[in-house]
């Protein structure tokens, strides 16, 4: 197992964990800027935020620190109500494709989306089985013009609290049984999973398909992102933990991605409305590193 | 498929729904009144309120309305930091097994616990393979009294959100295998499952894993439990909504029960902080009357 006690070098931050800092919005010129003070070598950045900067603009300013990333947030979305919302988040996914080959990404992160309308608190239609359909067919058509230009999709599971509106994926089971699907176990060039402790810790299956995702060709682990569960958790979407606070065995599932020659950064990826997004954000990534090294 | 269109004879109400009317606790025994005043033919009471009015006054007073019991709200929380904790959780449940009996159950409901001490904030311990050992150790302990007595046991998946602090049995698939490890498939006299759509409904195995439960012998379909899911969810406890309030296929749910001869209650079990335990209890009663017909 990779020692992390003495260094931070696979250390990555994304860029949600920070980019509230003292309950203000953090444009992410600044936010690159501090992790570069603090040596952080990689970060995940989101759409939205790339886009209130300029995507050359974080481009450029990426080379000149030296940063790379761990992996970009986030394609996905798929399911529509009716062709017209298929077509416009195909369009939607390939510009995401462009944004994450110009950021250099090793992969685009894909939250697939669920019911329609649901995060509006209106679903469009109940039936999951469609959306799931859906999304299968969603990551087919991206996955076409992802290879041509050379950008990994990586499924991430969402946490089963999350099945009606942001995600119908919701083991690691469900994502390689798409990337089985879609490519077969031997032809999986360009797609593979996100493994996010938060949303899988709980899943008896983990262990065997994480080595499921690791015995591919080639190997399917394309990202590991990290924080904590806590008890109590008071918000369904903004209460992730810092890594430590919680009750997930951190070590243990780590082990379980090294044994399977999981190569890559750790992204540390916490949103938290009550808690550390209302501190200073030198604080937090001294944090991040801290527990990155303790708590890992 | 049963026609529930015209009446509610198959309606069992879990009674936490109206255990607080208008914001206030009522005593079960008032609660027991109300269903018989509505026509209710079932309820699924819970130990604490049982135990606030009596066992015995409580035995005669469904007696007397000729009201029955869908399930027995519930025995579990079997893991434990020590020894002694285990055995103390083995003789409440034991405990709940003569309750149940008492009340001529026809099951008592196991939320089978998680990480000792979570629920309360601080976990004894992360392990969570170690939780499941010990919810397999006392689940094994109990149903040989269990069975002396003549109470069936049925293990309810809970939702994957309540793995750390309520239950580490999070999928249908689980309690099946939970069921063939103790029993095998064909002796399975005594143990089965609680299927409630709330924690189910998300989960792309659950059309077989009903299929797999029902075909055992006998088959474990033991209790069905409604109410739906919300978007937003709002609690992670206490935000259950009324069905067809929110986003769970219930006809379709029910069609694959139906399919598999359950022939048993439709339980409702709503936790509503802030909004049905505010209103006024008959009018919960008749809503969910209401919405048992028109919305499953």
């Amino acid at each position: 197992m990779r020692d992390f006690s003495q260094n931070h070098d696979w250390l990555s931050i994304n860029t949600a964990t920070i980019r509230k800092q003292r309950g203000t919005e953090v444009p992410l010129d600044r936010i690159i800027d501090q992790c570069a003070a603090h040596g952080i070598r990689a970060i995940s950045p989101w759409r939205d935020q790339v886009a209130a900067v300029g995507l050359d603009k974080i481009a450029s300013q990426l080379k000149a620190h030296g940063i790379g990333l761990s992996g970009y947030c986030r394609g996905g979305f798929f399911p529509a109500p009716d062709a017209a919302g298929l077509r416009a988040a195909l369009d939607d996914n390939r510009r995401a494709i462009d944004e994450a080959k110009t950021l250099d990404a090793p992969c685009l992160v894909l939250v697939v989306g669920a019911l329609p309308g649901a995060l509006d608190g209106k679903a469009a239609y109940k039936d999951i089985g469609r959306a799931r359909g859906e999304v299968r067919d969603g990551i087919a058509a991206s996955l076409d013009y992802a290879r041509q230009v050379g950008m990994p999709l990586a499924i991430e599971p969402l946490h089963p609290m999350y099945a009606a509106d942001r995600s119908c994926v919701n083991t690691l089971a469900q994502a390689n049984d798409l990337c089985d699907e879609l490519c077969g176990t031997n032809k999986g060039e360009g797609l593979g999973v996100a493994v996010d402790v938060y949303h899988v810790w709980w899943d008896p299956q983990l262990k065997a398909q994480i080595e499921r995702a690791a015995n591919a060709s080639p190997s399917r682990l394309l990202a590991f992102h990290l924080c904590d569960w806590l008890v109590p958790t008071t918000d369904l979407l903004l209460d992730r933990g810092m890594m430590g606070d919680g009750v997930i065995d951190l070590p243990l599932i780590r082990s379980w991605m090294e044994a399977c020659d999981y190569p890559g950064m750790h992204e540390v990826e916490i949103f938290s409305r009550d808690n550390w997004w209302k501190r200073d954000g030198d604080e937090v990534l001294l944090t991040c590193k801290l527990r990155h090294e303790t708590a890992c």
